[in-house]
């Protein structure tokens, strides 16, 4: 359906060429300072056009909050959201050659067969423009993570094409063991990644060659697609519900519920499945003394290293989640294409007007949007927890904290395995 | 939460050392004919050991259906599941090293942090035993699939470590461009897989290389990851829920949600990512005549290629829908691992008895099982919303198919862009 | 939260001085023609003032649809409507005793409570412009409930204070007893109805009653309450979930929700627990042949009497479906009122304006379209059902129909009792 | 479906005849002692026969938790459980009338309707053996409420047939209006209640009127129906979420998904709706100081008076929680009955065997595990909320508390109303 969480619940509604887009966030915390403000940041920063990541005045996609705050505070009932469309009118039937092509690799043959009606816009929801609701929604959570628990959420442009920020090597199959990686993941920020315009690599050479790839697609009128990480850092430990609902698997439904992905990975992802566990497995350490400003405090270990993403057994760890996602090259192409229409027989289609080559770099804030919303339910679901047990009387110990043979002695600590 | 799906609701419970694991199954169609003997084939599939794959008589971890039956026919209530734990009794606190570390890589120390509660067994439902009740809920769904509409769901080993049945190319980064993929899918069953034990990689070369490779980690006393690829045939049209509800979506969700994954790929997946759109793409063409004997009917046009993985705009096409999953080293080593306890120390950590070097064999049913939940939940939404319209009355055309233009005059069609 | 629904999911938002209120509908069936034209009416009946009832031109509380549509019928996607509010600005602090006072009986302090924020009108989304999006997301489920089937829903008050329209007496505690209520029941429709204005109570005697009642608790600056009987005519058979989503216990769930709601009976209700069950029994007898001309078809049998309010088991048989909601006096009244303000010291409110002395005329739309809502939702849970069995190979005969012996030989047919 | 709450989760299932009945409580706050002595008790005052209430030895329907506690605490994993059927083995067709009769007023005809497929049990879940699991979920429940808040849950026959404990007066048309009822719900518990079996109706007076009146219905081979009142103390403050899960929609829906419940009412009820505002609004006072051992604190304010019922705006005010719950008279009766057969022709159903002329007191532990389960689920989305607003940075005073005017000056203080 067109909701997304349990207890931080967004429903959505929109397509192209309909009057408005926007969606209903429930559950959002009372008591929260919060304007459009709050939210305009991240709709701009989706709005198509690269160059629009720089001009501060783009009066496009402006949101308007329709209830659920008073005086720019929240008052805990549900926030409707709404931008207008500006192409409001659904084109004519007959006059279009998208009456008879459903466009390849595109929704149109899908809803068609989903529905059994033919929206005007081809793909219905599909729409880019329905990702709209999701940044708004995802700027409200994000706004909570922050304030409460210090939650930073950094998305960037990891490769283009077969250009990558960190290319896989013998040594390094994937990023997760490479310390270069892990310097930039623990400091990069919004700031630095929207620097790197137009392709939000934060990388100056990187950015050169993936610059240099997407040019080369554009003018053979073809398209190409490319890797976005993400990072997520103060991540709260104990968020993600077994067994079903980890959190490795509702970040997951969350990025390949964005428009054109084809893959995700977690942690050390596909290249960790090449690693053997004695390199993959990440110790426990104590963990550092922290400054300690933010939230209900930080767990007293961490790990040494970090193929797990930050997740174990489903739960954050309190290390830094991190993940990628893969986007396909856009279906729309300048080339002419040959295939059937409805009708069943072949013909030829050629899309007119500009297209994007590549839409990896404006996905980095829907991946963002989409991670805040995933963490930000599952946070709420373990503030329930956390709260329900602390009104419980304590029990006695359940875990011998103090036995200390293991080290004392020098005897490896010994576990059995269950299937 | 511990369930899975809206329509087809399937709901687990159980540890490693409690008295039994088992499920509730809610949804299921009324007036199928279902027994024990429907279920137990994959739960022996799932069961530690390759031999036991090969043994036809292993009694261990018998299904017994508690209610939602008689007389071998469904009725329409729920399915109560339960497979009795052979090792119930948990064990005493204080003379078990696995009181004193959370284990690298495990879920000891998550559970912790998210419960409060440190269970015997350490990770809690985090074990392989509650993969019990995916699998026997995913025997009843798969049957529904089976007998409605004629799917098959088959899974196999992709690779082992650096070990792959197809090793990526720069001509195929990904194997959904490869004839020989597509060749295999097209035609791999189970009883094929199972004929590669101890690997279930339908290739003689690649098994071999697999088994090696699995061999030399065992004998290390380290471990090694890999990956699984599951193909959908016969899958029906309009399946996956627009907008968060996407049919790749939710597999991310199932698979991601399977212990020690790693990633989870759609179609071409990431190498797709690397190929030109003009590639990618995927033409329409007019479906072949069918033999008809299953269902409600194939749709009118598949595609020529099939880079999408049969879901365009996040619903499926017709096509096959195929996928990877990737599965990490497992975190039980026999190697000795230096780590920090419970107390914030360090100390070194030795598993003894017998581990599993590769879970990757062992995990064919369990991604077959997740992935017909996956599809029997999206299928009675789809179902729901056919029946739904099959009332209302007709329309008049809403696409008009015969215009024929774009071929008769050998214009090319052209369409336009929204963002 | 503020959804409704799981297959047809109506989530609501806005508060009484927000921009605007509205609601998302998720899930309705493609292929419906839909305008606004279809919303109005209901909404317009809803309108605050008895007068608007026989006002044709009301021009407010115009309902917009955002999406979901296009040349007037639904895509499948979700439908976005919303309501502009007249009475934007929420009140400043300080100037005004509702920052004093919770009002009594009101919202005001059970949402401080809950949120630990007052919103400025007090009771945030207890306010009675909440149930526009009801009725809207209600105008659309009985659309499609009409045309699918040709179900009816038509409510009326039955009661105000001690006036009622059927009182009951020692021989029908019940008016499910009563040939002059099933009479009306079965041909009430909503024209009679609003020709009883203002009361909506369809009998010239018991409409003049209720008047006067109203206008003595309005003369004494007091209010009043009553109840609303609604019926549903045409109600396809095998709605309802077992066990816990029940037809009458979503219903229920359904009225208890629009405020000001203190109960809910289902037909024969509490009356009903007053009559032996040899009475209370509805013996089946065969259903009489039916002009057929609406949907799937209605079933072989019906009862001969209807205590049970057509529905059994919490499954509806096909009987008319038809219930019982009370509604309290207004809690806002003109007189003085001795109450602890927030600062715990007593102190005298008064409302100053005009107020509604008995709100259930107005609450017979809203009672109607959460009816529709409920059914709407059974609906398409049940058609999801019937068409995942229908693909299903046939079963041999389930019951054995022809045995006939029971009428043949005159025996009485013999059953046991299961506890 | 047959599942129960959105964060207290309880799924269950089994038929009469099946092998098991059972249910998977999921949600369960970690950390709480728990074994099958918490559970037993109101399984016991659950089974049938009235003897079975004094009779301390009832080995019957003895509990079995499977999973989610260890060494008696919880893990706060899922807690399953079950609980064998005697009476295992589905009748065999043909030898039963039951295989030619639909039981009026029973559900062998709606799920019949409903499914496609008779149990030989007729009615399938709607067999009163489907209650085991609610009880045994109520009970876990229960006892969270009661050592986190001190909650306390009682329930009561509160009439059978005509025969009330608090007969409905001109003066008091509801019990919440006369202080011997406000009394009784102060002080009762359930010891008292079961100290007057059979009918668990707390007066001497009037449960030898009831227990004369189930007599002479049983004489007669006849039944009868009655109502149950239940009251829930020391509710916390702020439960219940606008605007569709108002508290007392969750209570209506939790109570009529009970088998045989004809209406719920909550507070001052129907009767309530014929009392003008004047006096049925609740005056807010100053709270007595409270010995506070339970929870996180009191109110500081509650009502002189309680028609709300605890509830005001959907949302619980701390005031005590009560509401009636009416049950028909059963529909196995000795005498015999004319009715259809499946086959559409006219015949005499005859029961034998011994039945229950009135199920009310055996329901009195089935609305109490209801309720129990309606408030925790409650409770659970109010601490999400609460712990959420916590962690946010304070806010200025949102509420002018101390401005004290109205008093001062002796003003009443004026409000305006919204519609």
């Amino acid at each position: 359906m067109s909701t997304f969480g349990t207890h931080f619940r967004v429903t959505t509604y929109g397509e192209s060429h309909c009057l408005s887009v926007g969606c209903i966030v429930d559950g959002v915390p009372p008591g929260m300072r919060l304007t459009e403000a709050d939210i305009q940041p991240q709709m701009t920063r989706r709005r198509p056009g690269q160059s629009a990541i720089t001009t501060p005045r783009n009066e496009k996609d402006r949101v308007e909050i329709q209830s659920g705050t008073e005086f720019g505070i929240t008052l805990g009932t549900p926030i409707g959201m709404r931008v207008m469309n500006e192409n409001q009118r659904p084109k004519d039937y007959g006059n279009n050659t998208m009456d008879r092509f459903p466009r390849p690799s595109h929704a149109d043959w899908t809803y068609l067969e989903k529905y059994g009606v033919k929206a005007s816009s081809g793909g219905g929801r599909s729409s880019a423009r329905e990702t709209i609701g999701r940044v708004a929604a995802g700027a409200i959570a994000e706004k909570y993570l922050r304030e409460a628990y210090g939650v930073e959420i950094v998305a960037f442009t990891a490769s283009i094409g077969k250009e990558y920020l960190f290319t896989p090597t013998p040594e390094h199959p994937t990023a997760s063991t490479n310390p270069e990686f892990l310097d930039l993941i623990d400091k990069i920020d919004r700031k630095i990644v929207d620097s790197f315009v137009p392709v939000r690599c934060p990388s100056e050479e990187a950015s050169k060659r993936m610059e240099k790839i997407v040019e080369e697609y554009r003018d053979r009128q073809d398209s190409i697609g490319g890797t976005v990480t993400c990072v997520i850092r103060n991540v709260p430990t104990g968020l993600g519900e077994p067994c079903f609902d980890k959190l490795e698997a509702i970040l997951a439904h969350a990025m390949l519920s964005i428009p054109a992905t084809k893959g995700f990975e977690i942690g050390s992802g596909f290249g960790g499945c090449q690693v053997p566990g004695s390199i993959h497995n990440d110790p426990f350490i104590k963990a550092p003394a922290q400054n300690g400003t933010h939230g209900p405090g930080r767990p007293r270990l961490t790990t040494k290293t970090n193929n797990s993403g930050g997740i174990q057994g489903g739960i954050s760890n309190g290390a830094h989640v991190y993940f990628n996602v893969g986007f396909k090259p856009p279906a729309t192409i300048g080339q002419a294409q040959q295939t059937a229409g409805y009708d069943e027989t072949d013909g030829v289609l050629e899309a007119k007007g500009r297209h994007d080559p590549c839409v990896v770099p404006r996905a980095v804030p829907i991946v963002e949007s989409m991670a805040a919303l995933a963490i930000m339910d599952a946070v709420m679901a373990q503030q329930s927890r956390q709260m329900a047990r602390s009104l419980l009387p304590p029990l006695d110990q359940t875990v011998p904290l103090t036995g200390g043979g293991a080290q004392a002695n020098g005897e490896g600590a010994k576990v059995e395995v269950d299937r």
